[in-house]
């Protein structure tokens, strides 16, 4: 059985996509973030950077195995069960560059555009161009990347899709209202954000965990 | 043959390390990001996100292959020579983490607060302060990781280690002197930069590209 730790966050998210999508069975340990739950001494020993989400799988084939950091999450549980990220070949890298881009980028300046147009005491206004900039950028590499292929890795759904689509809905909820410029046009993701959130399992990973 | 497109920064650097560990041929082709010469549309065509580094392998087994984003670069070498990265089991999925780990942690707070400490025009205080925080916050798990093992993924150098190097030896010669706070006592990571560091191919990959 996989156990993850999570919060309603699109990092979390992406992990209950895929073990959604995977139908694999798994309990979820939801970690307050809000109450400081993912310092707890029995968090911080399987998720060492201290942030969700982190799974344990009790049937890894050395014996129980901790993961944390999404990315390499989605990468191990792809491998587990020999879905969503192919074996090998140019598909695969495109999967994992376009993952790693999502680890690298999209999150981190989405993060930090979504701190300081909102819970930054300053607002300090270079900060804010900064990341609308940085964003707007990233929108727009994901949009031309969405125009030449129905999904990010090329023909298929993979777990890049998964990475960037918890993000992408976010920035398309709040980011369109709060900063439209940043949003801008982007309608290759709008079509993309409208397939990939009719999956069953994206609609049900969601979801998790239920608070 | 491959073609590493890279500049001299700690996300070009990972990519000329693996080569020279791997001991693969490959041609350097400089790209000029003080002069945005990533902006060029012959680099666009391989590297849609406008970043360095990235590759073209001339003999990837589906035909020539482009591949951006250093962590997924670092993944495909490793693959396509079986080497660095444990094909299966507990240590390969410790060198996944901490290789995203880094590329969504240690990489871009470092770089925030290196821009905000420095080429920031206003320099705000509350952004300062929190890529200070952040970026202390992650060399710390960083020190404590390698106080319980040699390397970040366990007892064995792995590309974790190449993908951390580069950004944590500009912490060290850099943050250390600007920021004293920031670098703190970190007696693990320094007895880790001090063992990597003494690698030959990680001395040769640290000096490309020659400019």
């Amino acid at each position: 059985m996989i156990t993850l730790y999570t919060w309603t966050t699109p990092n979390g998210r992406k992990v209950s996509i895929m073990l959604e999508e995977l139908g694999l069975p798994y309990v979820v340990k939801p970690v307050d973030i809000g109450k400081d739950e993912q310092f707890s001494s029995e968090f911080l020993a399987i998720a060492p950077n201290n942030k969700i989400p982190a799974i344990i799988d009790d049937e890894a084939e050395d014996g129980p195995l901790s993961i944390f950091e999404s990315g390499a999450i989605l990468v191990y549980l792809a491998e587990k069960t020999d879905r969503l990220l192919a074996p090998s070949g140019a598909e695969r890298y495109k999967a994992l560059e376009w993952t790693f881009w999502q680890m690298g980028g999209l999150g981190p300046m989405l993060g930090q555009l979504g701190f300081f147009m909102t819970r930054s005491k300053d607002k300090p206004p270079e900060a804010v161009e900064r990341f609308s900039t940085e964003s707007a950028r990233l929108l727009g590499v994901m949009d031309k990347r969405l125009s030449e292929a129905p999904y990010l890795a090329g023909d298929d759904y993979s777990i890049a899709d998964i990475a960037c689509y918890a993000w992408t809905q976010a920035a398309f909820t709040m980011i369109r209202q709060a900063a439209p410029a940043v949003w801008g046009e982007r309608p290759s993701i709008e079509r993309w954000l409208k397939t990939v959130g009719a999956r069953p399992a994206v609609q049900r990973g969601m979801a998790v965990p239920k608070v």
